[in-house]
């Protein structure tokens, strides 16, 4: 980090804040926004507050053309005392950074980021919502701004942070998903992206995700890219089963996401002395597992739902019915101990969660 | 195309041109772009020609983090009576919509943009430049506009269309490059996104072209996603073998882009009486024939280049230099050939050229 000053430029017209209950997921912003710009000469500089509005962006800026932009996602939660809270936020920003790697993205200072991550959040406190299972999403996006058409690492960056209030993931709860496994479309392969958190990766599965949903499934299972044979994410999500006494979830082979969430899982189901096996699993193994009756739970792990129980998965004309449908006990017990270390409600042994103080000092306010 | 009103809006403030002689690739812009703007209700719709300006995006916007983009490249020449002439656009175009199928972005008139196009070159016809080897990069771009966090296709969109007047590709005339074959990052995999023009198998490649040049390499060839041992592409373009008596390249499998230079190629040679086969083939073919003394040439295609000569191919210890490290009597007639075409200046059989005729009617003058 070049220059640590972080200014702050109040916006004059404030926006009308939703209701709590109709409260969707990223379609509402908050008045201000976190950026920061990336010169050669410079480095990352000019950190500011500013109010939230579009970003003047020159037609071949690189990001438009070759997809050189990375992203995180996490959330901050009310405690019952009122007090802003952040879940992992150093986890969040170290992948920004692994991210960053992969993609030719010059590394941002994480103390740096976390502190004005935490500034936003802090002038932006009203727009947390209270009501149960509501929260903050956090978006920090790195986007390339260059404006030069040849295929090469651009020479300017702009982070961006937003923040948008979000509803319950479930509205009625926490629901089990049906889902089915993709056969055709490839979401990220060993030597690809699929590690980082990357627009292309996402933009790659829109497709099977548009065909699922016409069929009435809510994601697809992704198979690797190379055999087609071994799970490796659920959506946008990683994936966990409960096989026999031992919960299998896929190891981290490069393109699978390394979900803060899912670190969270493996570390909860360890302190309770569950047992956590990370490996490789086949559709076929899990498939002849199930039939065998040793599947006794199916969920997904990520930011935006915590934890989602599948009930059902289809691969080609198998159907497995996890739990008869129903969240599992493990799936509850995993989303209400997380949710509520997140909340601030119940004892956080492993000290996840961070407070957003009010007395952090704001450097200069422009 | 819902509404088919082109209007234009001209600039008043007029950039100053580059010598032909300094020009480099995709850095400097002309007067005027195209935008046209996609909504659910309208359709596309809003078409116009307005002075080139940044573009004003919500920091939200689906293109910054999930990829949601396509792209197009092609280019206008000045001919010998100094008329702009467009080489198969009409292929550009067409594959813009394959490209659209895969990332569910809502299909454009090609009729229509092919007309807009014309016009947006006609206007800017005096930033053509006439030097030996120069022409005018057109850059179609469609990209997702909709504010929105979800992972699913935009509901918004913004096609851009942007001219680049760019220099000779290679300054001292047509030149050998040394590449090297990439072992561990992977483009594009079967069931992935390499066939279309899309942002994310650029920002993937990113990194091997990054340690390759640090190497000495200009371009790095990738080899399939799965196996890695087909020969796929040759940095961002196609690629050719002469082996024997027959010229080989690697045949369209859906990770391959299909280009039109690539067609070119072949349609030219096949026109030549060259026996051309597109099929599959491994790296350890490609050193097998090379050390029994059968590959005569290799040579990438593409917009860009047009013909570039491999004068040298690393692959791990082993290094295979083509026709003496020297451009090929094939490379060079193909060159030469294609290049004569797309300046109007020798005899074009297959009628790929299309005139940019000043007499086409533009619609309404805002």
């Amino acid at each position: 980090m070049e220059n640590r000053t972080l200014r702050v430029f109040k916006t004059t017209t404030y926006r009308e804040k939703p209701n709590s209950d109709e409260l969707a997921f990223g379609r509402t912003f908050t008045d201000h926004m976190f950026v920061m710009d990336y010169s050669e000469s410079e480095g990352w500089h000019d950190a500011k507050i500013v109010p939230y509005e579009p970003l003047k962006v020159d037609p071949a800026a690189m990001v438009f053309h070759y997809g050189q932009s990375v992203f995180e996602g996490l959330k901050a939660y009310l405690s019952p005392k009122g007090e802003p809270l952040l879940f992992r936020p150093r986890k969040n920003i170290a992948r920004l950074n692994q991210s960053n790697e992969r993609l030719c993205i010059p590394p941002i200072d994480e103390g740096f980021l976390l502190h004005a991550l935490k500034q936003l959040i802090h002038i932006e406190k009203d727009w947390i919502p209270s009501s149960e299972g509501t929260s903050l999403y956090v978006r920090p996006v790195i986007i390339s701004t260059e404006p030069f058409l040849g295929v090469a690492p651009s020479k300017q960056y702009k982070l961006v942070v937003i923040l948008s209030p979000v509803g319950a993931y479930y509205k009625e709860g926490i629901n089990p998903i049906k889902i089915a496994v993709e056969n055709e479309y490839v979401r990220a392969v060993r030597g690809g992206t699929g590690e980082a958190k990357t627009g292309g990766n996402y933009a790659a599965s829109l497709k099977a995700q548009e065909i699922a949903a016409k069929d009435g499934y809510s994601q697809v299972l992704w198979l690797d890219g190379i055999e087609k044979k071994y799970i490796e994410e659920v959506g946008s999500m990683n994936v966990f089963f409960k096989i026999g006494d031992e919960v299998v979830t896929p190891q981290l082979n490069g393109s699978i996401l390394n979900g803060v969430t899912r670190s969270s899982v493996i570390e909860m189901l360890e302190h309770w002395g569950v047992m956590v096996n990370e490996r490789k699993l086949t559709i076929e193994e899990l498939y002849y597992e199930y039939q065998n009756g040793n599947v006794q739970e199916a969920f997904g792990s990520g930011t935006a739902a915590v934890i989602s129980p599948i009930g059902q998965l289809d691969w080609n004309e198998h159907q497995m019915v996890f739990n008869g449908g129903k969240t599992g006990t493990l799936a509850k017990k995993l989303y209400d101990t997380l949710t509520g270390i997140q909340y601030g409600q119940i004892d956080d042994p492993f000290n996840w969660v961070e407070k957003v103080l009010p007395e952090e000092k704001i450097d200069k306010v422009g």
